[in-house]
Order: structure tokens, then C-alpha cells, then sequence
């Protein structure tokens, strides 16, 4: 299988690139390297230091023997994704090449207007490039258990739902509800994708994945390998941040009540859940959706699990409440449905207990590195506009 | 009151401009001009003539006495509307700058990027404009009754609704389901508006309109101050399309079946709706709905209609139906509810019925002009893209 995968040089798109060369895959990767500089910009920097994009699938070459092709390119440019999908006629086409944190979609104007163009002209131009070439080509998107919000009906794993309302029946597309103009733009993705599965049948699966965590997967066994891990208010997820928080020996910092939810699960578990769903596409023609995660806790329930984890490595760790920047709720029903990945034989490799101790391993060779940016951790974006 | 019309050239733009300056409020108009030279541009004309902005205002202050500021230019440019904001301080924003046709936001890759950037980059330096003056200034926002497409239930008047979803109960936003990436850059305006609304307290009337038909309003008595008419497969909506089809002699075209059902309304009333919403805004941090229209009629009853209407003017006019270019339900439900205009006093002047005949009076002095763009009519942008 040939499949393009764009956002290659992401926390998630440079695991796959591994992932998919290891199943013996062909890869094309393309990125413009928008997280990479814009988190070295901002002051911040990964905790994992990791290599230039070609030194790092030189590395790829010397340690696996995976051959991955990388363009430095902005998929918005106006017709650079017909003449790559044009020319490589990919099976499947992986995009993750979205402006992907809601901190930064919340800092301003100009980081709203450039996370809605960014995301919703990628989405466009890689939607038509594929139809224009075959609409039978697999385009697996990226979007968010984000996009659902926190309902108090379960959450099902499909485009469709049927409701009731004023007491009358009728099929309505799944409800979403955001919680940031980040999330708002992969809903509006959504909505792109559906409208256009109907009216060009085109063929996609979209991954509403839960936040991700850890620092390895199979094929990441050399520091030359590493796949960046964000730690910052702006690019850090929250699993993440607190392990280096407990490195770093300042308190773990949970939003407002902590009683947030959601589902998670460990890089490793997302590589595997998107390897199967790109070996197993859906037919020609057909949208399906993909609720992605493996366990849900809350962010209290995290922050305990870090704790205990440090403290057995022995180190300390306390606990601190800070005031919430967001607009959310911090205590809710939670119960989404998921079905897709088990019908597939995906079963998670990773418990969160266990993976935390292995990645507060990796990050304690740069506690001294991390400690330089510890004031880039606390929130300072907030959602609610003080005039 | 001081209102900025942003959209001040547009069909309904202009004639609000001149409705408020009637009231006696102070108006500050903005148009970059797009959709005059897009429809210029592509072969097609108004089919009443209009003057420049230029003449039409100097007429307006000849005729009425009106003193209406215009400013051309792209709200979207950074920087323009805040810095407008700040210098004007006004009550209200009326926000008619959008890309507004359906047909022209499926022709292609680039058109379905241009509608969703101007439309939501516009929608959202809007916004922080008006934050970063004054969330209480009243922003009238144009969205559609086309966001809701067609559904089972009957359409609420309100920016939420309850639904039960797996027999579990919740308040979730109004079901959307649009018919194109124009009617989704609608529902997406929708989304940014409420989203901000929650976090930043803005202040806003968001106007679910039918469409509108008609070429006066009691402000229009002279050909000076003509608002532009638009009949062609593109900028053209199915009432004025049909007249200008009977006033050239050419059958009457309803896409498909026909069965497509829609809640419509006169230019005249819908100023007089516009105005009272104005006249009468949401108090400070408040977010409502108004659906807006006066009737409900399927396009094979407007057919009907229009044929009567010339018939009694003593035009001879069939009615053909053609493929439908479009993807839409040609029979369904259709209930939405209208309250909050009645509640404000409310009241159509125009019945449909009636106005027809008026329109096509208005536009049998142009008979030989539009003969001359028959060919612009007929649609030539289809939804399904074919390979």
C-alpha cells in the first residue's frame, strides 16, 4: 500500500510514517513544519529533543532500512496536493497536517483566522485533489472526541443519529459542540467531509480520537528516532504535561475541579488503531466514523496516576490546582461508543498505569533541558476575553 | 442610532441602507464590490441596470436627502474593521458581506476556498472587532434558512432545542444539515457566533432568512436608486429568476420535481424586519434567533403563480422542468416556526401573489437588455461532480 501521509513531521504523523514503513508500506510524508517552528518561536521547545526531519529519516534509512520520501510543502498552496495525489496515485492519504491545538486557536484574532483557513483550505484542497483523481482513494482524517463536547446522551460512532425533538422523529448528524475555534474547525472538516461524501462519494474515515500520550512505539528505539513531545500551556496535552511536571519537581497542575473526562490512549495504541483502519479501508464511496481511545479517566484521575507513578520512581510530586483557562464543563456524563476498532481486532497494548512510569523514564535524562522552560507550562491563554 | 451595513451594495444591502437612513438613522456603508464585478465578470448582468455606488448615493442624497457614508473595501483585510469600530463607535453592525450564492461555491476548488475564507475570516475580524470596542454592540447577522435543510421535525426559533438521542435527554445546538459549501460556511458562521457568544459575550440577532424576492421598497421610486436583480444560474434566486424567465419569453424552470418548499419573503419586508430587529435589539450578551420569512410556498406553486401573474399582464409563459443540479430533497416536510418578528409587531405588507405582478412591470422596460444574457439562465453548476 502506498499511503501519503501529511503532518509527517507531527507528534502522530512521524510514529506512522515509522509505523506504516514497518508494515512495509510505501510513505510519502509532506510538512510545512508549522508546529516545529512555531512551539521554537513561541520559546518553547519538545522535552525529547529530536533531529531536523532529514536527519531523522536518515535515521530511519541506517536503523530500519525505511525508506520514507519527505516534502517540505504547505498543502494549502494551490494545486501542490493534486500534482502530488496526481502523481503518486496513493491508496490512502493520512491528514493530520491540521493546525492541532486549541490554546493557539484561542490566542487572538490572528491565530483564530489562521487556524480556520489553515484547516478548513487543507481540507478542501485535499478532498478535491482526490476527487479529481479517484474518490475511491482512502483519505483518513484526523478529527476529535473534542468535537462531541460532553453530552449527557452517549456519544455513538456514527455520521447519523436519530432524535427526537418537538416529538418528532428524524435522522440528524451526530451533535457536536466545541470547545475552542480548534475544534470548531475539525467539526467544520467534518461537515466538509460529509457533504461531500454525499455529493461526491468520496471515501474517508474520521478518527474522533481522545487526547494521546507517551513518548514510544515499536520502531522508536534510538534518540536519533524520537517523535517530539509538547509540554507548553499552548502544545502540551495534558497526560504529557504532567509527567513533566513530575520530572521537573513542580506541581501537577490540573485545570479548575479536574472532573474533565475523556478518552485516551498511548502513542503505541494509535499507531496500531490507524495501521488497522488504513489496512482496512472502508468500500469505496463510504464514510465511517472511528471513535479512538482505550480508557476514559479524568484529569484528577491522571493527576493521581502521575503522582503515583513519579513517587515510585522516587520522586516527589504534589498536586495543584490552577484556575481554568477554558470554557468547559468539570463535571459531566461521559459514555461514548466504540465499536469500529474492536470489530477490526484492535486491543489495547498500553494501560496508562504502566505507560506513565516508561515515559517519566525517557524524560528524566532531560530533566535539566525541560527545567529551562518551566515557565512556559502554566496557562496564561484564556478563552474568556478580559476587557 | 448609528449602523455600519457591511455588504452596503448587495440587493439587500443597499435598499436597508437607504430603509434606515429613512428612519433617520445614520448609516456608514462598506463593499468591496465583489459580487457586482463577479457577476460582471462572468458574462451575466443585473438585470435591472444599477448606477456605481458612487451615483446611487448622490442620488439618495438628491432624491430623499439621505447622507450615507461609503467606504469600499474587504472587511476581511486586517486591521479595517476594528480600526471602523473604534473610530465609528456604532449601535449596530449589519453584516450582509459574505459570498452569497450557492451555485458559485460549488463551480470548483477555488471557489469552495475563496466562499469559506472570506465568509469565516470576515465572520470572525467581526467579532474581535467588536469585542475589542464593545460586546454590546448589536451585530445583525445574515445566516439562512437553507442551514436547517429540510428535516422531519419542525424547525425551532432558537439557537438550542431539546432532543432525546438513545432514549437520554439533552439540550443540543439546533440540528444543521446544509445544501452546499456556501449554505455550510452559513452554518459555520452560526457555530463561531454562538461559540464567542458564550465565551466573550457578544451581542447578536442571528437572522435565519427565506429568499427574498422583489425589485422595490418604498425608498426605491426612482431608476437611480435601483437595487440590483440578479436572474442567471448563479447570482439569481428562483423567484426573480422566474420573472425575468415570463418578461423574456422563455418557459418558467423549476429545478426537478418542484416539491422543494421554502418560506419566502418581499425586499420590502424583509427591510421592514431587518429595521425592527434593529430598532429593537437582543439586550447585552444576548444571542437570538429570528427566522424570517412571510410565506411558505414550494417552487412549482411559485411557478404557477408567476405564469398567472404575466398571464394577466398578457404574457404568454409554459413551464419546463429541468434536471435538478443540485442535491436536495424535491418532496418533504417543512414546519418552521416564526415568533420573535410577530412579537415585535410584525406584520407582511407584500403578499407574493401580488408582488409578482409588480416585479414583472418593473422589469418589462428591460425586456430587450436581459434577452441578451438568455443563455446565462440555465444551470450549468451541478453538485454531483461527474468524472
Amino acid at each position: 500500500m502506498k499511503v501519503i501521509v501529511l503532518g509527517a513531521d507531527g507528534y502522530l504523523g512521524w510514529p506512522l510514517a515509522l509505523r506504516l514503513s514497518a508494515r512495509g508500506h510505501e510513505v510519502v510524508g509532506v510538512d510545512n513544519l508549522f508546529t516545529r517552528t512555531t512551539v521554537e518561536n513561541s520559546g518553547s521547545s519538545s522535552a525529547i529533543p529530536i533531529p531536523p526531519p532529514e536527519s531523522r529519516i536518515e535515521a530511519a534509512r541506517n536503523i530500519h532500512g525505511f525508506d520514507i520520501k519527505f516534502i517540505k510543502e504547505d498543502i494549502t498552496k494551490p494545486g501542490f496536493l493534486r500534482e502530488l495525489i496526481e502523481k503518486e496515485k496513493p491508496d490512502a492519504v493520512v491528514d493530520f497536517a491540521e493546525q492541532r491545538s486549541a490554546p493557539y486557536s484561542m490566542k487572538g484574532e490572528n491565530e483564530k483566522v489562521h487556524t480556520i483557513v489553515n484547516n478548513l483550505v487543507g481540507t478542501i484542497r485535499l478532498i478535491e485533489a482526490v476527487k479529481s483523481v479517484d474518490p475511491s482513494i482512502h483519505i483518513l482524517k484526523m478529527g476529535t472526541m473534542g468535537e462531541y463536547g460532553t453530552p449527557n446522551f452517549d456519544i455513538p460512532e456514527s455520521p447519523f443519529v436519530q432524535a427526537i425533538i418537538g416529538g418528532k422523529q428524524d435522522r440528524i448528524i451526530t451533535p457536536k459542540k466545541a470547545g475552542s475555534i480548534y475544534h470548531y474547525s475539525k467539526v467544520f472538516d467534518t461537515y466538509i467531509f460529509l457533504f461531500e461524501n454525499e455529493v461526491s462519494n468520496i471515501t474517508a474515515t474520521d478518527i474522533m480520537q481522545g487526547p494521546v500520550y507517551g513518548t514510544r512505539t515499536s520502531e522508536i528505539i534510538h534518540e536519533s528516532l524520537h517523535t517530539r513531545f509538547d509540554f507548553d500551556e499552548t502544545w502540551g496535552t495534558v497526560v504529557n504535561r504532567f509527567c513533566v511536571e513530575a520530572v521537573i519537581g513542580t506541581p501537577l497542575t490540573p485545570y479548575g475541579k479536574g472532573g474533565q473526562t475523556r478518552g485516551f490512549l498511548s502513542l503505541e495504541d494509535s499507531m496500531e488503531a490507524l495501521t488497522l483502519l488504513l489496512e482496512n479501508p472502508p468500500k469505496p464511496g463510504e464514510y465511517r466514523v472511528a471513535n479512538q481511545f482505550t480508557e476514559i479517566y479524568s484529569i484528577r484521575q491522571i493527576a493521581d496516576m502521575v503522582k503515583n507513578a513519579a513517587e515510585a520512581l522516587g520522586l516527589k510530586v504534589s498536586i495543584q490546582q490552577v484556575e481554568n483557562p477554558r470554557i468547559e464543563a468539570e463535571q459531566h456524563y461521559y459514555n461514548p461508543e466504540i465499536k469500529l476498532l474492536p470489530s477490526l481486532g484492535f486491543k489495547p497494548k498500553r494501560r496508562m498505569e504502566d505507560e506513565l512510569k516508561s515515559m517519566i523514564k525517557d524524560l528524566l535524562p532531560y530533566k535539566e533541558r525541560i527545567s529551562q522552560y518551566s515557565h512556559v507550562i502554566l496557562p496564561k491563554t484564556k478563552w474568556r476575553t478580559k476587557r
